[in-house]
């Protein structure tokens, strides 16, 4: 606890909200009744980075437009997004979880890892205000973002298709490099060339699973944020 | 604005924001380009508003479950409700707007109250922080709210029904009552019954309408907010 208090550069006053924060719902099931899972703070947590979000994105785009500050703010607190900041501050490792759900992978779930995230704001919110907590929030935010390169996405290759077709000259090939695995669980490899470069690479378990993850890297590398 | 500052029993430092978060697009689409209307303000109010009640719920109910939380937190902010907070301060009466929006009824359209009560809450929390807009908002929650007694849904009847059934001696009725109008414009009032009662009233321009207006002042009636 100490430790992540140092690494998140907040010292709790009340202690108990940061374990609180950190108990997944599996941890409180396996019979420790008495301990608080972070699904309520997680609630109050979303709404709090929200508004921090929001506020900042409000008084750093004075000119844009509602439908983009929405758009933006869409994508900073995608879970996506969210699972990356708690990765940054190896939130998982903290996590206090069940056996079960830590032998399935709970300490990299995106889920768990977002949940968390929040509940550990609304918990700092709770622990000392909102502005402790938007000192706190405003450290992920990427410096030098730009709206205009925010793409909320699910389909990566047609977003970069729509974006390099903007010049005429320019193509765009997906190259099958690999494919391993027995047939129930097969690993695909797949290369994007822009013209001769290659821009992205990515691996999935269909040719076209590894083709989107590969968009996203090469989307990811010429500067716009995928959510 | 004076009289509406009294309305609402806060006092703006920028007037500017007040202004701003009266303004309908309609009137700043009709030429008058140098005014800002109160999109932006509502982008940021919806978060500013959605933390206040997360936090009020959050403390007001130490052992609600998440979802409950959020499904009490959905029903205080939903349009309907926004739009009742904005009547009960004859917010309508003071926006500005162009005259096509005006002679269609703009200042009675559920939308545009809902957005216009956003963007104050966020001009408050603009021109004053959070505390403040805390204070404002927390006028609006109802008191004695009970949680066990939201229900979110569209389909009042069936809501009514369910909520009647578990006492197997009611039984719930619906009398159409009246019906008028020319056939491309017909409005039909219907009562719902519970036994030999009238429990509510409901007038619409189907008689399927009708029903569904008539449960839902029948849910109002027996203590259920209804979103």
């Amino acid at each position: 606890m100490k430790d992540f208090q140092q690494i998140i550069g907040y010292q709790f006053k009340k202690e108990h909200l940061l374990r609180e924060a950190l108990t997944h719902s599996s941890y409180t099931n396996e019979g420790r009744k008495r301990h608080k899972n972070n699904e309520r703070l997680e609630f109050l947590g979303d709404s709090v980075l929200s508004v921090i979000v929001a506020n900042y994105l409000f008084l750093q785009f004075p000119d844009l437009p509602e439908g983009e500050l929405t758009k933006t703010r869409a994508a900073l607190v995608c879970s996506r997004s969210l699972a990356k900041f708690a990765q940054s501050i190896h939130l998982g490792d903290y996590l206090l979880m069940g056996c079960g759900e830590e032998n399935s992978g709970g300490r990299e779930r995106i889920s768990n890892l977002e949940d968390a995230f929040e509940a550990l704001v609304g918990a700092i919110y709770l622990d000392s205000g909102l502005e402790q907590a938007r000192v706190f929030v405003l450290k992920f935010i990427p410096e030098n973002l730009d709206p205009s390169k925010i793409r909320v996405t699910s389909d990566f290759k047609t977003t970069l298709q729509e974006i390099i077709q903007k010049n005429p000259e320019e193509k765009l090939t997906y190259v099958l490099v690999s494919e391993s695995g027995p047939d129930h669980d097969k690993s695909f490899e797949v290369e994007v060339h822009l013209n001769s470069n290659i821009i992205g690479t990515g691996i999935g378990k269909s040719k076209k699973q590894a083709e989107q993850a590969a968009a996203q890297k090469a989307l990811e590398l010429m500067g716009y944020e995928t959510c």
